[in-house]
């Protein structure tokens, strides 16, 4: 088969590979029907995260189940089916727990002996514990494959954000970073009810799409302007909870310093700037909590999927662009210029 | 009166000081009946923390009201009264929410031009919004005096690490830090109703009341020894919930490698190592969060007091020695050389 492989910085391939198979009896292989390039696969193409050359790419994907090994109770091929960002056993206490990603057994797409979701096809591991059945009418319904494929990654990392900053009915809100993430953590706090949405971000056809999403008001400023501007529009107190989907020392900084007193910063930007934007000493003396980190996508993907099937969320609105599987290459310089914010691959 | 008066690192006097007054139609002055040191005030008393020569220090205090102002409706002389370490004006949003804290009218008791605890006695501000009166028969009870005092401060705090690190029934929590305060987080988490509590800590007087206080195990390990130690004990996941009652770099970094992947720590120790031992990859990767901050006191003293009062905690078993005035100088040697715990003041 045909699959996005990554050989170095800049230097994405689209290749021959052997073709996935069951392998262990708690296998499925999936033959993709779309798949998409996230933000954090621009880490490796930077070279920022490292990658083994050759190593596969890609974390987000849905398809049809082609094969099922023998221990394979829930699916059968031909189900349409979604995968979360990561593969988890579904039996281990942090899978019960609703922790499926630090399953002991879990593991990433496209890390070294795994297929990754930007291919034609993927060996997925424990599949029962792993993938999500999808309606089949839905299989054939191009308006909402979008927003089903957001549910991998970007929706459910959205959510986690919101949780993780404790998004209540009513809250003041703000969101730092108007990439894929911060888009659908605008959509995941109005789902949970945000009273005001203040989204943080420079370009206009992104903060377009947060205010379709609920964004209640935009903040074009960076660093102490943007600490300015959201203390201005919240009577000098700042946002009860702090979505911060960047991950530098900037967007860390920026997120803490806008956090009401007693509030919390949910972060989900892969942390790429250390502590160093981390204020301890102001996090202490104002109450502001700290928690996130890699969403569960498998936790929520059951909450959230009613919600896409109903049209009441529509976080697919984040694509702007799709490709098939030759025109991935393009598709990362696309995301990477930011011409392109997010891109579908259409197989 | 005479009050305790620091005028730099290890000079700490009793001075005679200007009789305190209502000035203020909100304030009420109350005779200090029983004080103490603070583990906290020894940051200013080794010039960590700076202080302005000829300040006054100590902010736990209970006593009888002596005057009160015009506007002040909850108390009258005579009352007994125990004061949270900072007061708060009690109208403010933040106060109606609980987190007296970051009342804009608060402030410190010892902050420059304000009475500190340690003297015989003290002009309170927001005397309705500040102090909380408790029953007048337990004046006389010189064996309630010392666990009603600890609410003041380490009592609140350590109950303020427990809620911060989320510890539910059931739960297994770690503590970081065998001072006064870390032996209240463990009596906080017992009486929240953890499951097993890991007590860390290296002074065998400390660690046997926390075993007193409801710790299960004791961690004597520093480090990397003591995250292999609760790792041992925990079935290799860490603790669901972990207090951090001591605020150097590598306390935090303890206290964050020993947390299970998707639990929180409660940070209560006044951070004097910045955000280094904050390590934000592995929180990201682990779902690790981080709350907690200065214990907004005022809040739990009425949900607390009750517990107090019955005898079910006896948080002022941290006390292990009683000085009066004259004697706080050598209290502060005491505690700063760790002869002692945690020194009382008896007026």
């Amino acid at each position: 088969m045909r699959a996005t492989v990554i050989h170095g910085p800049h230097d994405i391939r689209i290749e021959e590979v052997p073709d996935p198979a069951v392998r262990r009896s708690t296998d499925a292989v999936v033959r993709v029907v779309n798949a998409c390039i996230c933000g954090s696969d621009l880490w490796a193409y930077r070279g920022v995260a490292a990658r083994v050359p050759g190593q596969r790419i890609g974390h987000e994907f849905l398809g049809i189940v082609e094969a099922v090994g023998s221990q394979v109770t829930g699916f059968t091929p031909g189900d349409f089916v979604l995968a979360p960002f990561v593969w988890s056993d579904g039996t281990c206490e942090y899978c019960r727990d609703g922790l499926h990603t630090s399953c002991p057994e879990g593991g990433f797409w496209g890390q070294v002996g795994s297929d990754g979701g930007q291919g034609e096809a993927v060996r997925v591991p424990f599949a029962d514990g792993t993938l999500v059945k999808l309606p089949e009418e839905t299989a054939g319904e191009e308006k909402l494959l979008p927003s089903l494929l957001a549910l991998s990654d970007v929706m459910s990392t959205g959510h986690h954000a919101a949780l993780a900053a404790r998004v209540r009915t009513g809250a003041t809100v703000a969101v730092v970073g108007d990439g894929a993430v911060g888009l659908c953590g605008v959509l995941a706090a109005r789902r949970l009810g945000a009273g005001r949405i203040i989204a943080l971000g420079r370009h206009q056809d992104r903060t377009a799409i947060a205010r379709e999403f609920g964004a209640t008001d935009v903040v074009a400023e960076r660093g102490e302007a943007a600490v300015e501007a959201v203390r201005e529009l919240t009577g000098g107190q700042g946002a009860h909870a702090v979505l911060e989907a960047v991950g530098t020392e900037e967007s860390m900084r920026t997120a803490i310093a806008i956090t009401r007193d007693g509030g919390a910063v949910g972060y989900v930007g892969v942390p790429h700037g250390g502590s160093a934007g981390v204020d301890i000493s102001q996090m202490f003396n104002r109450n502001v909590a700290l928690a996130g980190g890699v969403a569960p996508a498998r936790a929520y993907i059951p909450e959230l999927l009613p919600d896409v099937l109903s049209g009441a969320i529509e976080p697919g609105r984040v694509f702007d662009r799709t490709v098939d599987l030759a025109g991935v290459p393009d598709g990362y310089r696309a995301m990477d210029d930011r011409s392109a914010l997010k891109v579908r691959i259409a197989f």
